[in-house]
């Protein structure tokens, strides 16, 4: 569930979100592009969460290689069909922001 | 719930964890280090998502204007505090990352 990521530097792309009502084919289009996205060139991890509710957010951060690895990802015309489908009705609103991760610590008990 | 941040360049710290079994005081906890949080200096917005469940992992990405307010923040003394409880009963393991976000994008309904 945590991902374990190589030492920085790598690439982070931060995607939070807010839903829309109702799942209208949502739950069935995350989970194929959760596969999709593992088995892209470049894919270093992926990290999920969603607070339940009807004001939950929702939290994707995914780990890459370098940045032409996520504009590739961008491109995926599976992706981009997701993409088009969430501004028509999957989301409510949505903040996506790409960062260079420069520091890292990862801790299990 | 969802930040709006400033225009690029800044920072982004990322704490993805899951938890240990019970509260044990988290929850008045996390409420505390959120209030708190709010008001550091440097401090630009939060998103928080825990998906439920014992497999639930929880995502907490905080935005800074620079490295230097993600320093004080970490040496803040009631935060060491929360951070050395976390160790040491609120955790069963966590990744902390420090990124620089360089691409933002948002859209509200």
């Amino acid at each position: 569930m945590l991902a374990d990521t190589p030492e920085p530097p790598y690439y982070a792309v931060l995607f939070s979100s807010i839903r829309a009502e109702g799942d209208d084919g949502y739950g069935e289009m995350a989970a194929r592009m959760d596969a999709l996205t593992r088995v892209q060139p470049g894919f270093l991890g992926l990290e999920h969460a969603r607070s339940p509710g009807p004001d939950g957010i929702g939290i994707t951060i995914c780990y890459w290689t370098d940045l032409d690895s996520i504009a590739a990802w961008k491109r995926n015309v599976d992706h981009m069909a997701a993409q088009d489908a969430g501004y028509a009705k999957w989301y409510d609103g949505f903040r996506l922001r790409v960062a260079k991760v420069e520091r890292a610590n990862a801790w299990d008990r």
